[in-house]
């Protein structure tokens, strides 16, 4: 899956939108990290989700041997990293951003679910490149960084402990990123499913096998076979498991 | 929010279907963890998300000043953990498992997203304890661990580098937990749910009166069984489903 070069551009080309380029196009922005080892862990987290542009705003300290360690696999993406001096330069050609918060400000301003965050942002990439970005673990963006950014974010938390650490928070949001970027592209090849009159057919076979082993009254099966019928009905029946249950009544019946 | 003794008894009654109290029932277990700043990390990821619960099978080394330093402001839920000899043993009294996995195994069985998994442990708790179960941060869980577990999720990932932290994969999950919770329509009246041992005993049952009515081969019943399996942990059987079904079974067998 790993192209590069001109086929890299063509293929992106071709398939602006696909979901994979959607996540590339989400840059992470940390705004004066205070350990290196929650870089390292911010790297990781978005590598495993399929974000790849990690960028710092004035890190106390970096690179940092922590931050190398925590990386884990994801040492690439600290490779990469961009370093900008201040907020406005990281978020350089990105035409939307998401602040993230931990809690309530008094600055009124449009505070959405991480969900809605992330639709809002993979959405966004269609015309350029977005930004999500995290304030200090202690202090959290300013004023006027948030303000910079037009949209608000918080993951719902304890109130009595609401202290997500920093790469925490970066992978339930990069996790919120890839639903959104791969949403409606999931249940490809999933089992075909049982068409309604084979499952009617099923429940016809079983009400009389049932009577026939002695095990329902056929003066009043309704209650018992309503059961059997809302059970399997949460199953979900696969062409296959209507196959197997089949064949089991047939042994039923010749046994 | 702490209770403890008659009061935690009383309000549990009270408000049982209360989403605080419904996150209190959903236990993390973490299986054989090498690291433990993991751990102190799991508690932290825990209780940013109002979950209370960890239980350990065979930790590597615990407790440790890693775990400490890692757990931050949730030394408490460090201090209430248990600590279990295996799988079986940490899930006790629970009436419903999910596992989680970075891959697909092998093994079919039925794999949910985290937001699924998270809603069916969430409706679980109406009845008793549910667990969450984490593997070793190399190897994950054992088959055999695995098939404890009725229900198995995974978090989506980049197919290059799936390879989340081990507190990081709490975290999401826990902040899936939190959202169905606060998401549930008070459950009240959800029917009660089979324990997970009776639905062992009734796999066995299964398993040897199919043999017995000649549809499966002794010698190898794994594939056909493992298909039953997913099936009905698809149906989410219910404590009353599960008499009908050894009803009809006792009636097989005797017919």
């Amino acid at each position: 899956v790993k192209k590069s070069g001109k086929t890299d551009a063509i293929l992106r080309e071709a398939d602006a939108t696909g979901p994979d380029d959607m996540l590339f196009r989400v840059r992470v922005v940390l705004v004066r990290p205070s350990h290196p080892g929650n870089i390292g862990a911010t790297a990781r987290a978005m590598k495993t989700m399929g974000l790849a542009s990690l960028w710092l705003v004035r890190p106390r300290m970096f690179p940092h041997p922590d931050a190398v360690a925590r990386a884990s696999g994801a040492v690439d993406v600290l490779d990469r990293v961009r370093v900008a001096d201040s907020l406005e330069s990281a978020l350089e050609s990105c035409g939307f951003a998401v602040a993230t918060t931990s809690r309530r400000r008094e600055l009124s301003h449009p505070l959405v679910t991480p969900r809605a965050a992330a639709q809002r942002l993979v959405a966004a990439t269609g015309a350029s490149d977005a930004a999500l970005v995290f304030g200090n673990e202690t202090t959290g963006l300013t004023n006027a960084e948030l303000r910079i950014c037009p949209l608000w974010t918080m993951i719902s938390a304890n109130p009595l402990y609401p202290s997500l650490n920093l790469a925490a928070a970066v992978q339930v949001l990069a996790y919120e990123l890839r639903l959104a970027a791969f949403q409606e592209k999931v249940g490809k090849g999933t089992p075909a499913p049982a068409s309604l009159a084979d499952v009617e057919r099923f429940f016809r076979d079983l009400e009389s096998t049932l009577v026939e082993i002695g095990f329902l009254d056929p003066a009043s099966p309704k209650r018992l076979m309503d059961r059997l019928r809302r059970l399997f009905a949460r199953a979900c029946l696969e062409r296959e498991d209507l196959n197997v249950l089949r064949g089991i009544l047939r042994s039923v019946r010749r046994s």
